[in-house]
């Protein structure tokens, strides 16, 4: 198998159909010919680390947490050597954005193009970067994205060729969240009955860095307990200083590899223009603060045009997601009054009742008075009550939550205007992070990107459309997410190999649904039936047929809730139609849709309630996963599988096919 | 290929041959015709489960922990459908103490007899228990029996046979160690520079049942800040109580899987009779306790003479390692008096200065006086120092753990004499754990250990002796444990299928070291060169030769460090010729070699500073790992690898091969 210039042809007439292929296609030449090979020799193992200033374990690369920066030129040729240096663990490294045309064994999803690298074992990625843009890597195997495996991937233009737009100097941030429960512990509450979640991350770390215990901006804020920072600079979780030039304009670089977290950044007293999204132009607009979400990445054009003597705030704080668990709370009924009767003053600060403990675990104790009690979890309490207050009212009797920050913190960092200190605090508060609900805000946001011009227009019409609803499910009492009613369970056998070597045993045959019962489904409220199947087969596109992908969301389990999900595709990007409220209707919403100028990418969201519409084109040979970027989600059966063209694939590389059925066909056994 | 009789042959043969062999060999015959196969599907995965009283992560085998309890009789087949259930971990499960003859593949250690089973995929065990006793089994992957990969497995004599010995009943006690911080935490820590250590476990689990939060026996305890168990019964960590009927003989079979603990085991009031060793009969002999070390099994008979109206403790203690941190000193020097001027009273319980507290962590705070002050980790104060007491004397400044158990309690359960109320508690204390570090006491059990006569008797002559000098090192600064100056490390691909395919880049093809410079090394030192290297060569054993092994302990890292290891064969007993101090000498040592009545077993001990000479017949076509069963000393190099007649095997399954080298020769590519 060779591949030239993106193409593959068949080894036997490699050389001749280069040459001919290269000499009618002169710019790929010229891109080969400035066109290098960059080669790494990556480990990776656990390692102690302070991420937010308290430490824990991460997956580290090569002893760095997050991973090393790969920086190449479109036309390279990447060759990372990975060697899994985990004791028990398999690992693979996803390259997220980096379509794998031609070389669809190294997307690095296990199950689906590769087997899980072995402890101790190396496989190598090696793939071409055939478009600039901001881009990652992460894990793609259980929570190991969540525990740090992460780094950036950035490509830069060919030689010679240049950007849409000017800047100076260049910025480059990956944002993520992080929790000091180990990811181990995380993921088998996932799938533990009942249900446990792990909740809010503790952290959001900016290139890694993060502070649990201080923070940069106290002496801006109200709450008294949380700590000034005070960092050298030297440790791991000092904030990486963003050192700028006043009056210049600098390309900030953005990427969100969180496992959970919808974020939103901004600068103090600056605003952004957003120009690229995904490794896509976009038509630039200016924004004072920018939503992204987890597997999404952004550039943006920040210039210095503020008070050079002041530094400034960049903050990320979290959207989406209900800040706190509230308080519980019941009335203490002094009768006769009505139980209907509110209390007059709001639930306990300051308490109108005293609490004489007098018994713990059913062991008497010295009794003692207190305004409120600390309840531990597995703890029992007696404690005596005197009803001694004014008999006209009732009043709360409230429980909160202890011991856990009520809300994840912004993540922050300093803009320094040079030759300002970086030490030297901004003279305000940092932006505030617009509510977690205000979902107009970020609707409005979305759907200013638009593609640039000159980018490629969809196709009119679609081949196929598959419409996919997202529920909240329960299999056999376990918590679900579910496609159509399928909450995908990945088989051990990766698919690229069961479907290239026709092994029909390996995964489910039959075509999952194309669409649910529209016609009945209320998305507005929980599902009348929550039980769900377990799932693993395939989404078989003709190809280069176009297919339409509509997410349609719905209401979780709990009434009233529906969930921000951010759908990624690996190898591909498509065009994002549009998104809308409600149920995808193809009378009404069809002629709405963008086919003028939609954004490409690979990454869109389906808001609360809504729907997005995607198309593409299936016209990369190879098996690629669609799945909610919300790592848990994922894992709960968030996603599903789309297969194209594999028989055009001449040769696949077996290195990363020894295993399940594959593994037993290459070792002589029966399948 | 087809096993029958223990024998393995050619499959074009195998018809034929198994009768005439069957045939000649009457008696394996008449147990073919009693014998079964035993089938078991078992699924791992991790599970919530509380072993002691404290909720926490376990490994379960179908929902359970400690996993089911195989039980069988001598010429079954036993069938496990080992089915890996965990997200991003191999598994292997090694049959402890079941020499696996004719079905070295089925050993179950990951590197040595086969690829770790990949998630999502299933293993078939299939192998035949040929030897009456009482058996263990458990991971051998990483930390994996630490995290709760263990279980039960007795072999019960074939139908008509008699066991040299009488009982009415069976009590059957696996004993574990168990640690709240959980494995993968634990097992990064062992590769970390400088090294990290867990410390002694939580708890001891009998049956995986062990109490941390309270005591079965606090009312007979000095220490009153333990409080009484208060279990209903059906609690995962209420004991599993040993109901007994007055004036009967049990067979209490004991096997210890535990992760480090050396144990010593006790009855209130009663005396034990040992006659089992490892699945090997011994010569019986009474004991009022017994040492139980890591990866040993023991059969003792107990006859419920005692007092009918009271029930009695069963208690299991450590032995072997000091129990606590001691605490750290210096001396407040009053000047003038000399510095060298001991204080005259103890260190502080009831200290002489108060201390008042100015600083926390780089802040000022209100001043408050103390007697002791709290610091855990990451924190800083200043405190004020007033010296205001008789300036005559020098005094005491001590540190000392908090918030740590100082040992490990005893693990606890009740014998309870019928028709008495289990619930009724024993009316003395627990049987007190011998002193730590008695080791006389230890040496003095062990010599007591010998063969049944009737057991086979080694060879008069050996023809190889392998000394394996057991040393404390560093490589680049990280700890290790070395045999002969090599650290062991497991390649990824698994020596059976490496020798067998003779694959010479999979291992080290130089023979590793049969001794060390005995002659100039001070085995009561520490080392003075502590550098050592990684390996992973094989020791070659001429097939059916004799081979003795002289495992040579040593002073560790630190000056006057010497620990117990507890060393286990795998596919072999071996005969244990016997134990001594300091350094062994052939010339003055040889001759005390017992070749009259040496104990057969399958692991055997060194003590400090002292020798244990072994002897085993290499007649076992297969791989065979030998190293310390305590689990973090094995991962950190404390092993070596036997081969003997793998040309021998005609066919070795290649299902459990498909990994590492073998997996990509298997798919066709070069290795």
């Amino acid at each position: 198998m060779g591949t030239t210039c993106g193409l593959t042809i068949d080894p036997i007439y490699r050389y001749v159909r280069a040459i001919v292929i290269c000499v009618i296609l002169l710019p790929c030449i010229q891109l080969s010919l400035g066109a290098k090979t960059r080669h790494f020799k990556w480990e990776v193992e656990y390692k102690y680390w302070s991420p937010d200033c308290i430490e824990n374990i991460v997956m580290a690369i090569n002893g760095q947490f997050p991973g090393p920066t790969i920086r190449a030129k479109v036309g390279d040729t990447i060759n990372v050597e990975l060697t899994n240096k985990l004791s028990t663990e398999g690992v693979v490294i996803h390259w997220h954005g980096i379509r794998q045309t031609g070389t669809p064994w190294a997307d690095g999803t296990a199950s689906i193009s590769q087997c899980a690298i072995n402890p101790g074992e190396t496989y190598t990625y090696r793939f071409k970067v055939d478009k600039p843009g901001t881009y990652f890597y992460h894990g793609h195997l259980g929570m190991q994205r969540s525990a740090g495996l992460y780094g950036s991937l950035i490509v830069d233009l060919a030689e010679g060729e240049k950007e849409p737009f000017y800047y100076d100097g260049e910025l480059n941030l990956l944002l993520s969240d992080w929790w000091h429960k180990n990811t181990h512990d995380q993921e088998i509450g996932l799938f533990t009955n009942p249900f446990r979640w792990v909740g809010e991350s503790q952290s959001l770390l900016i290139n890694g860095r993060g502070q649990y215990n201080c923070s940069l901006a106290a002496k801006f804020s109200s709450n008294t307990s949380i700590s000034q920072c005070k960092l050298r600079g030297t440790e791991q979780c000092a904030p990486m200083i963003l050192h700028v030039l006043p009056n210049k304009t600098y390309r900030l670089r953005l990427a969100s590899a969180t496992s959970l977290a919808s974020l939103n950044l901004a600068i103090g007293n600056h605003k952004m223009l957003v120009v690229e999204a995904d490794g896509n132009y976009v038509q630039p607009f200016e924004v004072d603060d920018l939503d992204i979400y987890s597997g999404e990445s952004y550039s943006v054009l920040l210039t210095t045009n503020q008070d050079p003597s002041n530094n400034y705030w960049l903050s990320i704080g979290v959207r989406g997601r209900l800040p706190q668990t509230p308080q519980g709370l019941t009335i203490l009924n002094y009768k006769p009054n009505s139980a209907s009767k509110l209390p007059i003053s709001a639930p306990p600060i300051t308490p109108n009742h005293k609490m004489l403990v007098v018994e713990a675990d059913g062991n008497y104790v010295q009794p003692f008075e207190v305004d409120d009690l600390d309840i531990y979890s597995g703890e029992s309490y007696s404690v005596l009550l005197t009803t001694n207050q004014d008999p006209s009212n009732n009043y709360w009797l409230s429980i909160g939550v202890r011991g856990r920050l009520p809300q994840t913190p912004q993540g922050l960092t300093i803009l320094n205007y040079k030759p300002n200190s970086a030490s030297k605090l901004p003279i305000s508060a940092p932006p505030i992070t617009p509510v977690w609900n205000d979902y107009n805000h970020s609707k409005a946001f979305t759907n200013k990107i638009l593609a640039l011009m000159g980018t490629p227009k969809p196709p009119v019409n679609h081949d196929r459309r598959i419409i996919l609803l997202n529920t909240q499910n329960k299999i056999n009492g376990y918590t679900k997410w579910a496609l159509n009613n399928v909450s995908l369970v990945l088989p051990p056998t990766p698919y690229l190999g069961s479907i290239k070597y026709g092994l029909k045993n390996a995964f489910d045959q039959k075509n999952p649904p194309e669409n649910f019962d529209s016609i009945n489904y209320d998305v507005t409220k929980p599902p009348v039936n929550p039980n769900s199947t377990y799932g693993n087969g395939v989404y078989m596109l003709g190809f280069n047929t176009t297919v339409d992908v509509i997410l349609q969301n719905a209401n979780a389990l709990n009434a009233n809730v529906s969930e921000i999900h951010p759908w990624h595709l690996h190898g591909h990007d498509f065009w994002v139609l549009g998104y809308g409220d409600g149920k995808f209707s193809a009378e009404n919403d069809e002629k709405k849709l963008n086919l003028k100028n939609p954004p490409l990418r690979n990454s869109a969201i389906i808001f609360p309630y809504g729907w997005t519409a995607l198309r593409f084109v299936a016209d990369n040979p190879g098996v690629w996963a669609f799945h909610c970027h919300i790592e848990p989600h994922l894992h709960m059966g968030m996603g599903v599988v789309f297969a194209e063209g594999v028989d055009r694939l001449s040769t696949i590389p077996n290195e990363g096919l020894t295993c399940g059925l594959t593994g037993k066909k290459f070792s002589g056994q029966k399948n």
